[in-house]
């Protein structure tokens, strides 16, 4: 899962379109302050163990949440950060699962997967406000500089 | 390069703080109406042939921003996009080539590269309002579905 975590003064969405592959029963409109916009793609590899690759992100969103001290994420789905995608069907089943993990210590809205959405962020720009990860199965990070994945930082 | 393209009903930045990697003489705080914001990271394979990254860029820009109807770039660095990047010095002078290749055609700005900024961002959310692309030298794409380099769309 590639994730980019923005700490910012608004996040707000409006769905504007349906793509083939929306989502249905969605918020149609939402927004949230002082929050982190949680951009998401689901990649293909995450397909070998998606709920590792959800704890990994949910962990990920909390020691980001507690450092910049907010209380609040919103879940926005993101192909472009990702040229390998998981298909629609894991990717929502995935992103479900993140809202479901962290609900129960921050609060959370999620923006639908598969829609044409307009959005509107205003990014804080204190130097921890925006983070970037790429997770993959097997609880590692996969950076260039890291081929290997690594399992020490994090054991279930 | 990987390219992030949005069209936006506004995008506005301030630089923050310095990282050590900033660039000097910048424009601290800058916005645009009706733009396309332009996020960029430069990546270490763009290095092997700069100049040619950067007329696939333009070129790509150019033809989005006739796509969607707009006479304006944002180009944004935003290293973010890349877990492989280039040298900071190689990124900047990519950076600033694609500012001068696209200011014979088209209302540009850019943001300094190597600052924390706080940025406001209002994506327009229509079926073309965000696309992306990682471009490599030799003129091809590199996607999971087109691992060879193919030269067909883009002939210097
Ligand atoms: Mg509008």
């Amino acid at each position: 899962m590639r994730l980019l975590l923005i700490h910012s003064d608004f996040i707000e969405y409006e769905a504007q379109k349906k793509t083939a592959m929306a989502e249905e029963d969605i918020i149609q409109k939402d927004s949230l302050d002082e929050a982190i916009a949680a951009f998401c793609a689901v990649e293909s590899v995450d397909e070998e163990d998606l709920m590792d690759v959800v704890i990994q992100a949910a962990d990920e969103i909390l020691k980001t949440a507690e450092k910049v001290g907010s209380a609040r994420v919103m879940i926005y789905p993101y192909a472009h950060l990702s040229n390998d995608l998981a298909s629609p069907k894991q990717a929502v089943m995935a992103l479900r699962a993140l809202e479901e993990k962290l609900s129960g210590s921050i609060e959370v809205k999620r923006a639908p997967f598969g829609w044409y959405k307009s959005f509107n962020l205003s990014c804080k720009g204190h130097p921890l406000s925006e983070l970037s990860r790429t997770l993959v199965p097997g609880g590692g990070e996969d950076t260039p500089a890291k081929k290997e994945v690594t399992r020490e930082w994090f054991v279930l």
